[in-house]
């Protein structure tokens, strides 16, 4: 039986998911690959610590070089994550005609082209759909099952750390700040989460799809972002009255020409199934011009889940080396040469519904007025609710908004802020309603 | 740049589908292959209809041998659906060295076996992701991404015409025979709707599933199988009031050293991902060993998402001709000496929890009697309710057992039909409570 070789940089949770799943399903792998899957190299700084694995002797090593320059081993994985040494040895493995499989997406966001040209030179392929999605096949789905579509739209819940505290603020009424403390207690966020909960994770998640759906190089600064750090239980409360949940999307679209790439919290409809999206589950939506819609739903992290991804990349590479294939499909999806570079929509002139909550003095005249400075800017409301004052002493007015340009929102609020009657400047988040 | 030709048998709704992927995204297809897929043959006894696609001269044909031993042609489609001719056409063409493209689960369902062998034996490939769950890559994503995986369980929705049926019931409170008439009309039924409403075409795509899972040959007669055409809008009403949603559930399940093999009606909890599954939509939940649970959603059937799914099929095997590789994963995802004989656990011995219905004449000490028999096969009551009498004249008990034997169940119902007390004979319905 056909004996194919890999070597895995970086022997933390995750290398240890991938070691278990070596341990626990060989004859498995076996079985559906017709050809034998062997881990001969681990290289990590600590070779020491006990990870709760058996590593057979002479398996383990402090010297990346055993992997990267081994004439043995076919399949490097990389689970080092950062940029550096990250690039570094993924660019010495492709030279030396390895194939590479990562989960390393802040590499690919910001070193895709030179890795992808590396690879493309060498004939090797690099695949990376634990970068996205945790065990959701999103990104194979994209480049190969639903590649006869052109594609209209995504959106995506890509971020389990925020799915937690958005989840758990809903259910339990609490605030950001709390909800965030026990989930650093739990591990479900980092002690610095700026990361995670700004949005920016979730954003180079974006980039990636975007350029495997679209076909268009991202400049990763072009793609709006905004966390949930300043969204309050209060918000929470009135989404679930108009009948929506907050949730972080990251949202891409094609849009005569241009496409959208953004991230922020928005407010979902309650019957929508990415509304039912529970704690750390990550979840994308798809729309296609033959497909429709798809979704597709699991873990977004864990070890067991991204060992998952990760070895399914190793078995894809292990059976194209079986069948005497090198490369076969392009890394992004897209041929290099035809990829191109589509205007990124500028944000004030993205058009959505709003949702707007400002804390008001209660006093005669005040609705009309900041009804009137939203009529002046061609802004429409949809529905209102005017709840008890809060306890603060502010009156709040929350209304929705018809659909709107971002630009026009921007400037009625500014104008609404500085009225004397004021005494909470406006909240706003966008909606969602028609998810195609 | 390389040029893959197709060729195309049987001109339907999917087949007019597939034409225009062609039609619309050709060039889309271009970009992400690398190499011009262009649409040789379209055979059909009917060339003189109009499917509102144009075709260009020379294309169209009622000779399916300018396919099928055509030397130019690399892959065939076949969309003629049933046994033959499609077997013997589909044998021929690989025969003469074509790969193939089906939807056609009923042909693999009786005769894959002797297609996947003349397949390897001609080292072409025979794919067929449309066959299952229209536009989702279910099959796909076994194959490849999640192969690391040990499975669990599998649950599926998996035809459209039951889901669509039930949703309508659930939603309008309307009997089944109404709804299907309504169905019929829209297209959403057949004129004989046996084999979708009595669960057999998703016992055929179950039956797919499970090999594909489990490596498992399925002896399709040993897969049970019941439809939906005995749920009332009574039984969807009391569901609700214990919490769940009823859906005809693909069920398969490894049981120590057994697999769960079952279509049946299934109370889902209402909380699940799956009982918002509505209309003609279908989803698959799978659980694996590292993945953990799974969900992939969208259009189940249709012109425009089987065609994706059919044209995802295409651009893999013209990616495999291009890199020069022949068959890269065997086709029923382990490889053919690995495929065992697992045994379909007995339905006697299935343990699950059941909602029961029974109409009774109103009079002291029926509930006693009722629940005795059911004490005394081991069966536990978990909750009650008695609604007000029917308009039929019974008065209803309505119950869920705790966790039972189907054979004990089947047994306690036969006795409790026979008390003198009885005036409707038991209807009862199996529950999933824990999708693992």
């Amino acid at each position: 039986m056909k004996q194919i070789r890999v070597g895995l940089l970086g022997f933390g949770t995750i290398g240890t998911g991938v070691v278990k799943v070596f341990q626990q399903n060989s004859e498995l792998l076996k079985d559906r690959l017709g050809a034998e899957l062997i881990l001969s190299k681990i290289a990590d700084l600590d070779i020491t610590t006990d990870r709760g694995v058996d590593v057979p002797v002479g398996v383990l090593t402090t010297d990346a070089d055993e992997v990267l320059v081994n004439p043995e081993i076919d399949v490097v994985i990389e689970l080092i994550g950062g940029y550096e040494p990250a690039r570094s040895f993924v660019l010495k493995a492709i030279e030396n005609g390895k194939h590479i499989v990562t989960a390393n997406k802040a590499l690919l966001a910001l070193h895709g082209d030179e890795i992808f040209a590396a690879a493309d030179k060498h004939g090797v392929e690099v695949l990376f759909e634990a970068s996205v999605g945790g065990g959701i096949p999103i990104i194979s789905s994209i480049k190969e099952n639903l590649c006869a579509n052109r594609f209209k739209s995504i959106f995506g819940i890509l971020n389990g750390t925020c799915n937690y505290i958005l989840t758990q603020m809903t259910n339990e009424g609490a605030e950001f700040a709390d909800v965030l403390k026990v989930a650093q207690e739990k591990g479900y966020a980092e002690a610095d989460p700026t990361f995670d909960v700004e949005g920016v994770d979730t954003a180079h998640k974006l980039a990636l799809l975007l350029t495997l759906c679209f076909g268009t190089k991202i400049d990763f600064d072009d793609v709006y972002t905004e966390g949930i750090s300043n969204i309050t239980p209060l918000d929470i409360d009135y989404a679930e009255m108009f009948g929506y949940k907050i949730k972080l999307l990251a949202i891409g679209k094609a849009d005569n020409g241009q496409i959208e790439a953004r991230v922020h919290p928005t407010m979902v409809p309650l019957h929508y199934p990415l509304a039912d999206v529970e704690g750390v589950f990550n979840a994308v939506r798809l729309v296609g011009d033959f497909v429709g819609p798809i979704m597709q739903y699991g873990h977004g992290a864990g070890m067991e889940a991204t060992a998952s991804a990760v070895m399914g990349d190793v078995v894809s590479i292990a059976r194209g080396i079986a069948a005497g294939a090198g490369q076969r499909t392009p890394s992004m999806a897209y041929m290099p040469n035809a990829i191109k570079t589509i205007d990124v929509k500028p944000m004030a002139d993205i058009c959505t519904q709003y949702y707007l909550r400002v804390g008001v003095i209660d006093a005669p005249g005040v609705l009309s007025k900041i009804s009137g400075i939203l009529g002046e800017h061609g802004i429409s409301i949809a529905s209102m609710i005017q709840p008890e004052r809060e306890a603060s002493g502010a009156t709040p007015i929350v209304l929705m908004t018809h659909e709107a340009k971002e630009g026009d929102i921007r400037a009625a609020i500014d104008e609404i802020d500085q009225l004397d009657v004021v005494e909470e400047k406006m909240h706003f988040i966008r909606i969602e309603s028609d998810m195609e």
